[in-house]
């Protein structure tokens, strides 16, 4: 009778074997330090959910899923409250998906659980850089004093692998602080994101590229159900050519983040995330030998 | 680091194991039939979903799941619109849940979905009686010309095991032919549950005992998640106590339909549908031999 | 009359015969004057709407709407924002449906809207009664220092048609001093319907009866989609039986207010309103002749 | 033909006389078949509902629909689950209409509504062109071994009119089978609308033209309420300016169908879809004759 | 100008005077530790937001607010994330209301912030009692190894003020291992509220007593908002009646918390709590001297 | 303890003391004209609750509102239903903003509270230009009889000011009539914003300038969240950039109408007004002298 059952909670056209995968989907539904609006927990479950409604192959690239293998290990379990204790279980995930060598694709949760996914992947790749789209620039010092947050991530990451490394899209929110300190360290693209990625990306070469989407860099309009909504913000068209314009390089991790599913009753936040994720597979991973 | 990682898409506290289950959850997500609201094909996986949120110990019958061994099967793959082919598919799994001599507790979807259980349970238990918790009858000949319809299972379900064997409990909607049909053929029980419930259960002895419970028996004040809300219905303690009344019979099948998730962002429809299959779960299966 | 009227979705089972008919359904979209929350202009559409999901036979009457003739003659068109003009309008439909020996069977918009309506039906029923359902006194001399609100419209009737022949059901808000004038003027009975009304319909006679339910005297659980809900108020089941106790009186004019859709995305207000609105129309007005 | 029908409100502006309409609105309120979310069914009533939000002139055509006449026919009563025999009664309202030749504006629903349509236009008129908008191919052989579905619908076309007559515009979404066979067989434009359409339309001369509108053409930002969004699309502008560009065009028949307003409680997309229809009245149909 | 102008974000009818109060009311706005749906970070605010919908006489103990002075503090800021830090600053808000010889009227917020207003008290009456309405026992010794979270709190409070001085109502969920320890340790009664309570009153005598009311001990259909809906709870009428129960007691502290507005479009779980604290404020406080 | 007290209600970072103060943010919430969809009351209070989500600095002007300083003096206390006595209240309070050299912030909503603001500033500033920004030409002479309403609003100002001293941008929607007036009286740009604003602005000198922004300008993918959604409109960037343009001329009052959040849960609409007061108090007044 099994053959008439469909097996629920992974996304679309994933494999049951992690052995033979190339890549590995993990969630991670944290959302402890957030100062707005709490939800994005549920955001890995609903991208699954709502994979079902997308097409696995991609007219865009001419690709097909049904060429990928990859496998949907579900969210790892947290403890309710606990930043430092959760923010080490992702870690270990992570640690041992490239110990592996597969590539991980990780759904947030907050920004915050980009964390440990880079630092897990900066010690693999020391010489790695960092695309980063977002609303907001996430380089505070601390946010109301902790220095573990949202708010803070990318600043944290600045730490271990260098201002330097990191480019930053879209950002159109921040402190003038977080400003100053962009202008000093990072590559901050003000409010745009295909334009100045056109010119970064002929200038990466070889090099180990981590890519960390928060799902706010589009526009509230075509991204609704986020944690801090930032009008004026790119298309959804934007977001996917993005993808389409890494697809070449030499992609070692990849994030996305913030989706947060009660503040859009459409799903359309999450079929975008599912989108995302699809394009990214095809994009970031190498197909199946036959 | 698997022991990190949650499984999804299962009720809560399922085992893996077909084999060693002494019962089998199975979601049922058909929804063509209905007049009024479509909707209920995301019933099974919206209480799979929210059973996290209830405890596996039930203080009201002092057992806890734990000591129980139940299969979650996942949800029927349907052809959309196609009420025949699907209504055989669920006959099948069905008929193969019976044969492996485990008890089904099946998820709706729609009214219709109990006609193939209850004829598969029939086929096995021909003395078998029915218990009908719903707002309304059910009894209709045929609704807008077509038989098979939410609105005449029952109707059919009289045709085959009889309708003096079949029991309708907190029915207050119906056309006056219903009515008519019910008070010349089946035991209804018009707007009431507990009361005619503890009379009916001293009449049953060892027979084959089918539940079926329409979540709209429950008063749309309890349960907005339904398909076609009916107000003046009991309450949510009520539609438990009638578990708890029913728990020492002799039990061979159960469903509940009719949850829809899209009218109840509270989520208590479900939440209350996860805690009826827990009840069932601990008052009508066998717990584990230690 | 018609001239005023805006035709929209009709009530299940309406005859498209103004003159055949016995009562006559009239929607009353004004919410200007409220201070909570606006929108019961959409209730009486969205009461028509969801018509087609109840039954058009009664189980608790044992009579069927096929058996009486009613039309729908739309909602009356108002000018957003004039009160004293809307009023005016609503004044001048009632007053042809009575001068044509029609039941009027009225369904608001807020409260205010019942002002005309009793005015109209007390100029040709000099010694009727109210009975109130509601879970507010609405006997403010003014509010905000506005004499026409929703929450002073008994208060006005009580001017004109004295407050010894008001009968106030399931009140649980009011200011102190709107109490003490219940006390010493109305027959008010507080956070209690059911056993007050079986004593009250004792002593009514052949008297004219007019009928005026605030749909927020029923508990928000069970009618959450009001403009005030307050709550602490009676079940579903209660209203409708209320409405059965009162089936012999002689009633002369009904109304149902305070249907707000937007706060209730199950529609069980809306739902419990055209089940009020059937029960109203089976036990109040006569059956067509044969 | 209207013994099929069922009385709703009406779109703005409508005559009430059918004889001396130049079109027909009828809405087609199926969503049967449907794989992700149903709801579809209220779309034709939610777009006549929110119609008088928007004005009968449009500024972009300077024209007024108080210079054009034409009836709102309500919907096609369906059988609930029965695809075909549902079918069948679209395809016998819209011939008739073209019998009695007035044109018709249909309102699915969803997309497989089109197929009776299209087979009752092309019987008139055997020379047509399909003008396609939509997120997805609908260019399946059978979707789930079902060959009647929404997945399937332009296939089916293709089947009686031809492939070389269907021109296919902003679709982002199919299976590699579908994009080869669009290559091999229509005329299909990915992910772009207002620029082939120009080349296209100057090529049509005066051949009939039918018009469909899959409202998921336009990215879920501009049209969150339907059945599955497909990020990525035009705008709302663009849907706009593509009836303006068909202006001139012989157009014979036309549709817009999966608008779902329940995904949507800005009500955004069905007002889309009615200024989408008011355009395309004053647009494809011609004036009175004073 | 400023009397046209009015003051937003208090409590109905607060005084802007925090000398001259007799009771203080502040929102704790913490939802870092639950384990099923964040959100209750909004209660507080939410609570006085609809407060303006109630009145502020009430008819239940004849008693009215403009008698009572309370000043509204508004809410304690929160390190979003920091549990420990938190709770500490919660704990040194309530120690100086208690040293201001002031009575604390608390919002949450998730239970866990009952613990820091618990333990203040108990540093002031060490003889108190604890009366907890509550779904759920609360009395496990940690969560997923968490000794300080939601389902904790009850059990921390019985390690230093004991116990049987603690007396739990409407507890109808929870592990089999809580329920025991509740047997041999504290005072409960599984899901019942008025008639134990009742008993209970009884033997207080002049004990100080401290009220925690979890919003979940209500049935979801009365309370819809909060983060772990429980079916099968009390109405929203006993709620009221246990605090009018308690009114003659020596009650010297309160709180209500898991208040969570984005499940509850309705409203009516905010007005209900703004309801109790009128209540709560009615029969715990002393009236101004006149 | 008052230092970890969050002060609730009021605009982020607005400044206590009305004194020092350059300008004054006062909302209006009024909706008692409108015809398809009230609520707009309630978006000045959204307006502030989201304000704490956005940053003080932006980055798009490189200012920060810590170097300004605003007071946010609360609504206007309204009388429900009582149009002229509201529009008097609001003239009050707007002329002793300008009699105390202030520059009023004003929030709406429904657009007809413009009204008394622009009589107050061009009492003022005989010669000002009215720049205004909308979907609707809101130049009708009455509405449905009312010559106050929301659709006469920018009629009535012109005159008092002369329709050539009026300027509409972005405009879409309005009858025959109101595009006939507009072309011979205001300037007025179709559909349009950036591109003639940019014109526009070269011409304005000194000229004392007041801008209305209809909320409903952007298009509903953006700003969903209104009264009378517009499909086909501009960007939030778009709006955002119109700002910017203005910021050198000489802005003497600024209104911001038709946030209404109950049709926008994601809340995007209210942060975008955010946004707006944000870019506005930085480009239309003064810092701080230090």
């Amino acid at each position: 009778m099994f053959e008439l059952l469909d097996k629920l909670g992974i996304f679309l056209g994933s494999t049951d074997n992690y052995e033979e995968a190339d890549s590995v989907i993990i969630g991670l539904p944290m959302d402890f330090t957030v100062s707005f609006r709490p939800g994005t927990r549920s955001g890995p479950q609903q991208i699954r959910n709502v994979s079902v409604a997308i097409e696995e192959y991609s007219v865009y690239q001419n690709k097909d899923l049904v060429d990928y293998s990859y496998f949907d290990g579900g969210d790892v379990s947290l403890q309710f409250g606990q930043v430092k204790g959760s923010l080490d279980r992702m870690y270990t995930v992570c640690k041992q998906i490239h110990a592996d060598n597969k590539m991980p694709i990780m759904l947030g949760g907050e920004h915050l659980v980009s964390l440990p996914l880079i630092q897990a992947a900066s010690e693999k790749y020391p010489d790695m850089v960092v695309l980063h789209f977002d609303a907001h620039a996430d380089l505070r010092e601390d946010y109301l004093g902790e220095p573990n947050s949202h708010a803070t991530v990318i600043r944290k990451v600045c730490d271990f692998i260098g201002g330097k490394n990191v480019y930053q899209f879209g950002i159109r929110s921040g402190t003038k602080d977080e400003f100053e300190f962009a202008k000093n360290n990072t590559n901050i693209y003000v409010d745009k994101v295909i334009e100045p990625l056109k010119e970064v990306i002929t200038t990466l070469g070889d090099r180990p590229v981590y890519v960390t989407i928060d799902i706010d860099v589009v526009d509230p309009a075509f991204a609704p159900g986020t944690g801090t909504p930032e009008p004026g913000g790119c298309t959804s068209r934007e977001i996917l050519e993005a993808i389409h314009l890494i697809a070449g390089k030499n992609v070692i991790g990849f994030d996305l983040v913030e989706v947060s599913p009660a503040f859009d009753v459409s799903e359309r936040t999450a079929l975008l995330g599912a989108k995302i994720v699809r394009e990214a597979i095809l994009a970031f991973t190498k197909p199946k030998t036959k």
